[in-house]
């Protein structure tokens, strides 16, 4: 299987990661995305909303995204499981992926795509032109106080974010901070003293520097 | 199991209709979100964000999440599938599920919540106040636009819009759709035969009027 990837960027991360914990052993493609090569013909046709990852099947089948990869993963090599075993674990995954997502990754997104100077007219990720808008900068950076917020009490009461195991939801918020302090400066603040024991432990782990 | 719902919201439907094509029956409660209900102390614990639906299982425990209550629905009664059954399957349902999510669904949500006068202040769902930011209203309306094309473009070339079979990623889409056609007033433009032929056959199915 061959990953298209790019080493700076958060989501093919989140495959390398993936895999890296599963023991699969990937083929990789650099899309170098600083230099706008996923915007080539070539690429778009591999993947029309012009991001990484992409995972090629041996057959030429594509999967262009991140967590339908690990969908994929997860079902051809289920052991360690990574996206819970019973039903209730696999809906707690499912819901903590969800958070991640929405409250958190695309916080994120927003503060980047709509703050900073290279990303301008790319606010969304698109193939068309979208105008940054500041305002939804500055409302992704109170999301993403709040996102912190919520990890901290989650990891309060939880030994990681979808419950006592380890999982996928700990590779999506793990990569979703280390992203907020790289791309736009912006970390948990001190004091979260179960949120930083967490992030010590997931980052200690010999996947995360996949 | 019972499901805490408000009838006419997108949500809270996903997971009626997809109970209703497994044959999962569910007791309902409404929660009357149009009298602000899902901001009392009660609902908070439930569901800390204050939305429905909320699924609880017999021994107490809660899902506060609609595709999260689609997974737990999918393990404990596997059959007919709606969430893929091969590897690649599956992992196509989960890249469906999410361009549903992160370019329709939510960009009607930015439509509504940062145009709507009722939600003033409410522009993010959460228990925390948001003012609305009328450019992501428009931003919004162009992305709908152009999630109506990419589901265009896919129904021409497959029958559903995860692959040959019906899925939860048509779920997802149809409620979707209707949701922008009476929350926000946007349908699909004429002219799109091949997405609007996939909807009156997805809308004739029993589960649609749940």
């Amino acid at each position: 299987m061959k990953l298209y990837d790019f080493p700076l960027s958060p989501s093919p991360r989140r495959a390398r990661m993936f895999a890296a914990e599963k023991g699969i052993a990937l083929d990789i493609e650099t899309v170098n995305i600083r230099e706008k090569e996923q915007f080539t013909d070539a690429f778009l046709a591999i993947s029309p909303n012009c991001t990484v990852p992409v995972l090629e099947l041996d057959d030429g089948t594509t999967i262009c995204d991140s967590l339908a990869i690990w969908r994929y993963f997860e079902e051809v090599k289920p052991e360690p499981p990574l996206m819970g075993t019973t039903p209730l674990e696999k809906a707690m995954v499912e819901l903590w992926l969800r958070r991640v997502e929405l409250e958190g990754y695309q916080a994120v997104v927003d503060v980047l795509r709509n703050g900073a100077e290279r990303f301008r007219d790319r606010a969304v990720p698109s193939a068309e032109a979208f105008a940054q808008i500041p305002a939804l900068a500055e409302r992704g950076k109170r999301r993403l106080a709040l996102f912190f917020e919520t990890l901290y009490e989650r990891l309060q009461e939880s030994a990681f974010v979808a419950g006592p195991d380890f999982t996928a939801a700990d590779i999506h918020a793990l990569i979703t901070i280390d992203f907020a302090e790289r791309a736009v400066e912006i970390a948990p603040p001190d004091g979260l003293a179960a949120l930083k024991a967490w992030r010590e432990r997931v980052s200690a782990r010999d996947s995360a520097k996949a």
